[in-house]
């Protein structure tokens, strides 16, 4: 049976490196495609240096954070250096700087190929849909396959060599760790350009969106490579590291089949990783086909190909079992079914989004009243389903053994994360696409190119807001089992010092509880720092533009040669964004750490589960919230309700604004946050367990 | 020890009737009052027979809903007739008949005395704040008073007859579901005008407020009372029983020291009821005093007298333990804490007012996600405030044996809505005041006068959000005891049938989480319902009221004579509260009970900790973001940020009206939602343990 997880060591690292090679021929692929267009290549250059001093200012700070934690883990973890065995200090900390850099490297990729695509696709838009379609998907199928190759990559070599899941915790804190900073900094960098580039441009002086003339235009398209390339890319990189990392601490407290269980954890990984590859290989569009229906399709393609081939899987291997491959098929099914849910309330052709259009024709207040309530409504399908997938992956897996029913949960979001390499290259289109729209305006190709351009972006909001919905509904399944990873970490600290189990944490005991509402209260003030964090970045960026807008003269006239300080705007996002998410950061962190030492791990137990519930709600509805009011707000400018220009459109542009932090930046950064404060109680389970006052 | 007991039945009555002679008193008082100005007298009686008409339309459904709620207890609790015991089941029934009409009159009671107050308190402002002062407060006491000693009269009259404190849960549940429709129906009404009013009036015409050509106005005005005198008394009439019901069903279940823990929970009660009509009584305003240091400075009083009585009784009582006397006045204290920093967020002479409204100046969106922002962390200090109340309530009593420490937490409710009678008495006085502002315009009262009326309405505004915070911080802890009453009557459930009792909620056990997670997902669910139902009801009145412009000749140019049709408004918002409150109050018992058929106890348990966890956050967040919206409004209004008129203003006011659905109808009522869940689940717990899918 060793044998058989060594094939499957082998396996893994064979197909990471087949998703490498094959990214590596489709960047190529784009290199080789037209750019020519003068003026798209300079402004394409100013984006991809503007991205470059984000990241790299970014990387440094996160070098000097990741640094320090490596240190203080090499000290404490997993147990005190004083108390334990200073290599397996030194392999942890390793382990989690391998996380952050593999992490680090796979959105500094994404950055580069989705650089190089904005501009080819903005001139194959020129050719009609299909070239430039291309171009936009297999841009962002190079940032997917990179992102699932390096996890699967990571996890598998590390585990190969120390041979112990706990050493996997910190590889995957390493991981969320650099997530949450890109997801919450690239969501504050993006939206604080994209708040002040409309405030000053399409409200102040009314100008289109992409007009070159307003100082903000680069940043904003800067931050959406950023803040949905490179953030998108390390938040999903970390949600499968940690569902699989997670899997695999549990897999190793099972008694019997240890070794198929770990085999099957890996068997399903790089079958999933494999089916994207076939997905992204074969997805095709007609000539004047339809991009979301293309996108989805690969979608369903890759589901089916996943399903089939673990089923198979199943059928020859002895050991694995066909009620893993049932909760692994429910946890895929449901993470489709959130984001079909998801598209229900965000999608203009449904009836959602027509009902806020039609709300702003009474005034701002009720873009928002009808906004809050139909995002609040929007988040149960996707909690019920949660809790149901976890309810069955439970019952089917329980029978197999003490332990196996979590497992089970486990596997189910393995399956949910499994097809994550398309998932990403859907996603990833969206920002490419976006900017390509950008740059097809700001190098004059024309109405019918930009028209073009603008199908395709449509395309890309809708199926953000599917893949938003599937990460957020991964993140809740993930987190349930890094639950179960938690307490069997608790359980062996206990059982290192001879001290009595924990079978579980009871919310009539007062620490639980006090956990739990502690935890609760975490993504809400979360939400609000980065949220806060916007607006004061944004008002300092208005006040650079109105500067420029004063002091250089001709900018607003539009004098041919005068260019405004784009760098300026852009050294006004980094700084504000990282100034802001570090005290965000650090605070969950700070709060996990001072809940442990106050109640121990019961109460941590129960902080973990008021955090999942109440980010889940919170990241849910806004995602859904802000998805619903920018289509809304799109639904109008079609010409509905008054169209452009109309009260209600001015009613939904505000509701659009509103919609932006809630959308890119808290929203999508609170799954990260509720990853890393999981990974922290795990890897300072022996902590809690020592030294804690009421615990 | 059973004569003690006896004893204090007897003085809970005593004392009751003691509050019933001193509201009678000030009923008197406040009557014989000046009530001269015809113009005053005719709108006041407009107000309160629109009133009245309300209550009577909402009485006659509740009665049809009550009677048939009463026939299914009869059938079905707490045993099925046909396994049980009939006349226990008749009780039941009739006990919770008995809640429904006691909750009904105190709601009736408050309206009739409120509406009497309005007319003579906007008089008595033309002699200075003192007199006018005293009207309003004493007005409101009435409503406290009748509350107080309605729950406490009710409580101890049941137990003293059946002796069985599960009866007591069908008595809460009565006055519950009452509350639940009282407080919902009552703030769809009152925000349906108040939003209507505005966006034709202010918006629309740039009449004032209270202008009487406005059909709404009088609509609005009977909201005022409908809402927060009638809808406020309920709710905390309810949580109230419920505090002392939760805690009796523990005590009863306590073995040994029965009747001294019994007592203990009537001794805290009588006495607090005792300490709020002391606190009443000496309640004085100097001839320019502040009215807001005037409410709170009483509020302290009769925290200390109850305080100082506690102990004194503690002292005197041999069976009464110092332990509980600690929880109880922990639970006061950190309702006090909880009501302090609620004034930090929404005071307007406090930094986050302010902030708020600078940040308008950039525009709505800004207002929103500033309001939005700080009222998720304004949530925070009473999340955790609450659970480390709990937790030292529990830590202080575990010592006394088996049971006892959720005793301490229930104790610590009792304590914490003890000093209840004090409360209502401030909360009552605010629709008083609001309502005499608005009898003072309309009656052209002069500047002066309204300048002291506002004086007095700005008071009302201030206290109003403490208040809510405290009533919101009650519920909190009580239905943390109701938990432990749930699971005390499962287990009396599971003894009956000889099966294993269990011992608690442990959340890795899936069917635990799953109910969790739904649980967590229907406050969220019940505010959207009821705030859409708002914004739909107050479009139909925004259509009733612009037919009245259009065909009523001189209406608008304000012809002498002329009167718009103000009881149409009443009716439209009358029919709208009833058919868009009963889809929400039934979508939450109907949730409680699917999951209890589906996961059995253990799911319903964890469905209480979600709905707790979700409800406390949103409830919070959206009663303080709406009262920070509204202060900021007013304090741009005074002349600070451009002042009225002003961008910012005009901010403002849309941050104001999405707020006014969040404070005034979804934020409150959600603490009803989640006493009735619990109530629900209590009741139903025989059927559940029997019949359930997964459980």
């Amino acid at each position: 049976m060793e044998q058989q997880l060594k094939l499957f060591y082998g396996l893994s690292v064979l197909v990471a490196a087949l998703a490498f090679a094959f990214a590596f021929y489709l960047y190529l692929w784009v290199k080789r495609q037209k750019s020519v267009n003068k003026k798209i290549i300079e402004v394409a250059t100013l984006i991809r240096e503007g991205a470059n001093t984000f990241m790299a200012r970014e990387y440094k700070i996160l070098a000097i954070f990741s640094l320090t934690v490596a240190a203080i883990i090499f000290i404490l973890l997993p147990h005190p250096i004083w108390k334990g065995n200073i290599l397996t200090n030194l392999t942890m900390a390793i382990s989690y700087l391998c996380g952050t850099i593999l992490s680090a490297l796979a959105g500094k990729i994404g950055i580069l190929v989705a650089s190089l695509s904005n501009a080819r696709c903005a001139e194959a838009a020129q050719d009609g849909i299909k070239p430039a379609f291309m171009i936009g998907f297999r841009g962002g199928a190079v940032m997917g396959l990179i992102v699932v190759g390096c996890s699967l990559f990571g996890v598998a070599t590390v585990l190969w060599l120390v041979n112990d899941a706990t050493i996997l915790l910190g590889f995957s804190f390493g991981a969320s760790s650099l997530a949450l900073f890109a997801k919450a900094g690239g969501g504050i960098f993006t939206k604080t350009a994209d708040i002040a580039a409309d405030l000053t441009g399409k409200v102040e002086l009314g100008i289109a969106e992409d007009d070159p003339r307003n100082p903000a235009v680069i940043a904003d398209n800067v931050g959406d490579n950023v803040g949905d390339v490179a953030g998108m890319g390390a938040d999903l990189f970390d949600s499968n590291v940690a569902a699989m990392a997670s899997a695999l601490v549990i897999a190793q407290s099972l008694a019997g089949g240890i070794f198929d269980n770990v085999s099957m954890v890996f068997c399903y990984a790089l079958l999933g990783l494999f089916a994207s590859i076939i997905g992204i290989a074969t997805a095709r569009i007609g000539k004047n086909g339809n991009p979301t229906k293309a996108l989805n399709s690969s979608t369903y393609v890759t589901t089916i190909i996943f399903m089939a081939l673990t089923a198979l899987a199943t059928y020859f291997f002895e050991g694995f079992s066909w009620r893993i491959w049932g909760a692994s098929s429910t946890g895929l099914l449901v993470g489709i079914i959130i984001g079909l849910t998801t598209d229900y309330f965000t999608d203009d052709s449904k009836p959602i989004v027509k009902k806020v259009a039609r709300a702003s024709k009474s005034g701002p207040a009720f873009t928002i009243l009808s906004g809050v309530s139909y995002g609040f409504i929007s988040a149960i399908p996707a909690m019920i389903g949660i809790a149901v997938s976890a309810l069955i992956a439970f019952k089917i897996c329980e029978p197999m053994g003490p332990g196996y029913a979590i497992f089970g949960i486990s596997m189910a979001a393995v399956g949910m994360l499994s097809i994550v390499g398309m998932i990403i290259s859907n996603d990833a289109y969206g920002p490419i696409v976006d900017n390509a729209r950008g740059l097809a305006e700001m190098g004059n190709l024309g109405e019918e190119t930009i028209k073009v351009a603008d199908e395709l972006d449509s395309a890309g909001n809708t199926v953000k807001a599917v893949t938003k919905g599937f990460s957020i509904g991964a993140a809740g399944l993930t987190v349930i089992s890094l639950l179960g990873a938690f307490m069997s970490e608790v359980n062996s600290a206990l059982a290192a010092i001879g001290k009595e189990l924990i079978k579980g944490f009871d919310i009539m005991d007062p620490t639980v509880f006090f956990g739990t509402l502690t935890g609760a209260a975490i993504p809400a003030l979360f939400s609000a720092m980065l949220i806060l964090g916007v607006d004061k970045n944004a008002q300092r960026m208005v006040k650079e533009i109105h500067r420029q807008f004063n002091t250089i003269k001709g900018l607003k006239e539009g004098v041919e040669g005068v260019k405004p300080e784009y760098g300026k705007c852009i050294d006004i996002a980094t700084t504000g964004a990282l100034r802001e998410l570090i005290p965000a950061g650090l605070m969950t962190i700070i709060a996990t750490v001072a809940v442990g030492l106050i109640g121990g791990p019961k109460a941590v137990g129960g902080f973990l589960l008021g955090n999942i519930v109440s980010g889940l709600l919170l990241a849910l509805f806004m995602s859904n919230a802000g998805g619903l009011w920018d289509n809304s707000k799109k639904y109008i400018e079609s010409g509905n309700e008054g169209g452009k220009g109309s009260d209600a459109h001015k009613a939904a542009v505000i509701g659009d604004t509103v919609g932006d932090p809630f959308k890119d930046t808290a929203g999508p950064s609170i799954n990260t946050q509720i990853t890393v404060v999981s990974l922290v109680a795990s890897l300072l389970s022996t902590i809690f367990v020592t030294f804690s006052i009421f615990g």
